[in-house]
């Protein structure tokens, strides 16, 4: 597809001035072909993706500092207006960075935090980029606000909607988990059950946005605006951290955007000045039924073959990554790696967060951590550095997943000689 | 119950200087008879309940501001010490208050705002009490931290109690929501379902308090100090308002602490000089199947009788509101009402929040919207007056309350076709 023949239907006039910030062009990753900012996600020259780029101003950290408590704080980081905070939307962000001792204690880790995306308005960092999507989508006059979705994009997409009186239209797949069906029902009548798996959903949206008018699929046609959002995980690291990068950091990798976007956020920091230069190691974590990106790590080669994901980790389950290429890049060039865990070990890692600090994660977290055991334990990471653990989603949505693990100790009548029974 | 039989046990040496910060003692709420700051919970002359008093010096905005972006900016109106940020917590507060135009729209008030508990760390207002409740219990050297819970407040103990590093024992009624009992178990291998209703699990939990040494059950004997917790949602509300008092607020009842320490809050922050004094006007929100507060403010008398509840919104069944009375005074002081809404409207309130302003709670939030629907219909609530909603919890830990009203709009094949077949 090239960008005259993009479905998303721009203003006769074009995006007004500052639509998008500081924004400047859409750039290919590949080949390094500017376009104008606009509805455009391949480039017209050599169909690699395009991601946003931008000429910054001065920015510093009080200005930063200064701003609303949500990702708004970055907006002169992102391709979104200085009005954003005027128009409605779900204001996401600025969750906790914990530090996690007794976490960092079973896995023998000296300087432990953990990223939780939990607490987001819906309960996953979607949030972040749909929040983005949502601004592109408003300036460049879209009127349906989509996507195909593993669960939590699906959430995001139609709670923001709602929020911003925008039409919505959400594809999932059928078998997904009950909860995340409910968590996007709720919020739109248009929740769309498809039979087949994420990448079969995908493929049916890229359908849909090369066939209708005006739809602003948010991981498809407006995918450059949309996943800038996740740098923000990687600006509120290093500001919560008292403006210093980790040492470590890993992160769940499903399409793999996520992983290349806090890296482009820290090298941003780096290049205005808000953070020290210093060497960082980033990781990748997926599941054993789904870790294409994994495997090719590990064989030592860029060629990502797809699988047919068969894995617990659902909003991890893409087969074919689009970003995995990238994750390679940097995993190799920072000194990181990737590597995958089992069903059960996800398990493990869901209930050891939770016992030693209090977060119910979902199975993506439950994998991030097991992957952080693993990589301790075959020497990849260094447990004297300071290391971050990204929390991408909340344990309510995937409750199946440990249903069988964890209940109540006993069933007891209400009195004192019954709980006295139960040895507690 | 006097003070010398009070079963927490203290260190020898009493509470260290300035544990409870800037509180001075516990007066009863009744007679006023003061007593020293301890494990203590009901007035010795009396038997009133005890209620934490402070001497606070000079508070400034620019020194609230200037703290953590959770609860402990508000430190200083707390009673805990100033080093509270360093021990272990989960880290609550300072979420969301949402201008909500949309469902304002709808309910026909011109100036409506939500403030969003959903996303505290556990997912709803307890992780605010469970806070305060433990610093209190870590300070007074408590071994077992526990609560009898309708299901919200198990999990933020739970949590906590992880985090913390302390032995967590939370008790249930066993036909609690599924979800809410994996969000519990999940946490502490003590969770215990007890067949009975919450008045029943309460009524064993004060029993096991008399019995045993060494136990803080946060909502029974460090009571006074646990509820100081829900004062954070007022201070918030003031703060993110601009430092301003709302003219009207609606706030759900089941125990009734969280609103009459709402009232404390604004009562506080004039009395500071935080805010300008201000005419303000507090509703409470119950469900007709657990009204008993309702009942008694229509009925124009402070009789609260207890009954036994029968509604769907299971975390503000208690049939017995300890804090009733003073409900009935502040509602009637302020210019307020209590009001009380059918389960069916509880759903419709769910779903009217989540397809309006992108908020997914659960059915005590669903009955505080449909509560402030009723209470513009019946002329109670002024709908040109500056009004602000609290929504308290979750949806994803009442699922079951809505499954059978939102669901996929259809489950297609994976084909454009398909989709366009829908109509949609």
């Amino acid at each position: 597809m090239t960008e005259t023949d993009c479905p998303v239907e721009t203003p006769a006039s074009g995006p007004r001035e500052g639509a998008f910030g500081n924004a400047v062009a859409l750039a290919c990753r590949e080949c390094g072909h500017q376009v104008e900012l606009g509805p455009f996600y391949a480039c017209p020259e050599c169909f690699g993706p395009l991601e946003v780029s931008y000429e910054f101003p001065a920015i510093t950290r009080e200005e930063i500092e200064a701003g609303p408590r949500n990702i708004w704080r970055y907006q002169a980081l992102l391709p979104v207006p200085t009005d954003i905070q005027s128009s409605p939307n779900t204001e996401p962000g600025f969750t906790r960075l914990l530090k996690a001792d007794n976490l960092g204690r079973e896995l023998g880790i000296e300087n432990l935090w953990v990223k939780d995306d939990s607490t987001n308005p819906t309960n996953s960092f979607k949030d972040r980029v749909v929040a983005c999507a949502l601004s592109a989508a408003r300036e460049l006059g879209s009127k349906v606000f989509a996507c195909p979705s593993t669960g939590n994009l699906a959430n995001a997409v139609a709670a923001a909607g709602a929020r911003a009186g925008i039409k919505t239209v959400v594809f999932i797949p059928s078998n997904l988990e009950h909860p995340k069906q409910v968590n996007s029902a709720i919020f739109t009548e248009n929740l769309v059950a498809v039979d087949g798996n994420y990448d079969d959903v995908n493929k049916l949206a890229s359908e849909i946005a090369g066939e209708e008018d005006g739809w602003a699929f948010v991981n498809v046609n407006v995918r450059p605006y949309y996943a800038e959002g996740s740098k923000t995980l990687g600006y509120e690291i290093a500001e919560q951290l008292g403006w210093r990068l980790p040492d470590q950091i890993v992160i769940p990798v499903a399409s793999g955007s996520q992983l290349t976007k806090v890296d482009k956020a820290f090298q941003e920091l780096i290049k205005l000045g808000l953070v020290e230069e210093k060497p960082y190691r980033i990781f990748g974590a997926q599941a054993e039924g789904c870790g294409p990106v994994a495997t090719a790590y590990k064989a030592g080669t860029d060629a990502i073959r797809p699988v047919k994901p068969d894995t617990i980790a659902k909003s991890l389950a893409i087969g074919n990554p689009a970003d995995g290429i990238y994750v390679l890049d940097i995993a190799r060039r920072t000194g990181g790696a990737v590597e995958e865990v089992t069903d059960d070990e996800i398990r493990e890692g869901i209930v050891l967060l939770a016992r030693t600090e209090g977060i119910f994660t979902e199975t993506a977290g439950g994998t991030t951590v097991a992957v952080t055991k693993k990589l301790v334990e075959v020497g990849a990471l260094d447990p004297t550095q300071e290391t971050v653990v990204i929390n991408t989603g909340h344990g309510l949505k995937t409750l199946d997943a440990v249903s069988g693990q964890v209940s109540a100790a006993a069933t007891i009548a209400p009195s004192y000689a019954a709980f006295k029974a139960t040895g507690i």
